[in-house]
């Protein structure tokens, strides 16, 4: 994963190579062990961090496995800027349900989604972290394809995303099928077909 | 909660009885403790039945748990069937917002959605039990307000209702707002306004 230039102006660079470092560790954990068998302590054994270290930056085990599961799939799951923003959301809603049904990506989330349930705390986390950026980024991609000013509809645009996002969260939690690139082009065309006046 | 005739003619009425009774406990017990202080033997308890009776009509913790969850919601879920499908539709999604954020029904399903993330036969069972039934019965409704045939758009239909109890759920577990009456009339707002031709 690139580091951003603003990003490692904030902190030491040393500092940031060992950021990475455990967190491409802890993603690895992740990836395979799933939530449940995840620890801080094999973290610091896999990465070679103090569990000190580990705890200053990254500060509860929740925390630590959001921050991985997000260092593991941000890439995939990013928009593409093409000169088809309809084109672009069936590629991007394709790869997350692809990483999500194919990948041990799925699982890790599932179990952290659960997780989140019965901790309050990694509920928070999980808003603030992963699903409020995310639903910032598809909003924008939506706005794009309707032609819409983002900051003006990003209520709307919100309610169109939870839909789009939640029935596939819905059906990978639940089972449900189908879940696959057949379903991703089908949530784009009602949305395209709703807003975008043919827009391609 | 009212008995089938059909139902009742399949075991002894005493049987049904204590089935009713059961459950009637199962339900206090889950929204008063949650899944996680929910057990077979308090059930027991409460109700007066052997642990051995209860096993034999609900083999699992979990699968007594989602019965007795759909005990209690089954009624205020329901759809009505005024000469409005569109008012009867956003009174249903008021309801199941209103149930999940406002009584303890909500902590129950959030625990039992989060425990099946661990447990694979509890995703079967939450799946055939509650979510899939619960889908036809809403795919049903979108297809009055459409104007639709049920059995030739029952796929399309999935679609439709998977994204609007996915933002739903959605917005449930992961605490995100509004999820409030106003949410549910936004919700009916696009799909009426996409496919009812301004059908009432």
């Amino acid at each position: 994963m690139e580091e951003a230039p603003q990003r490692r102006g904030r902190g030491k660079p040393r500092d940031q190579n060992l950021r990475e470092t455990i967190l491409k560790a802890a993603a690895e954990l992740l990836l395979e062990k799933g939530f449940k068998g995840f620890t801080i302590e094999e973290v610091a054994a896999r990465s070679g961090a103090s569990k000190v270290t580990i705890y200053r930056w990254l500060n509860t085990r929740g925390t630590l496995a959001l921050d991985a599961y997000m260092y593991a799939v941000t890439d995939a799951f990013a928009f593409g800027q093409s000169e088809s923003p309809r084109a672009d959301i069936e590629r991007q809603l394709a790869a997350v349900i692809e990483k999500l049904t194919r990948t041990a990506a799925g699982r890790a989330i599932m179990e952290l989604i659960g997780g989140a349930q019965e901790d309050p705390q990694l509920k928070r986390e999980l808003a603030a972290r992963y699903i409020q950026p995310r639903r910032e980024l598809a909003g924008a991609a939506f706005a794009r394809l309707f032609g819409w000013d983002y900051s003006a509809n990003k209520e709307r645009l919100a309610a169109i995303t939870d839909q789009v996002y939640g029935a596939i969260y819905n059906r990978l939690l639940f089972g449900l099928a189908p879940l696959d690139a057949s379903f991703a082009r089908e949530l784009v065309d009602f949305w395209a077909d709703r807003y975008s006046d043919g827009r391609r």
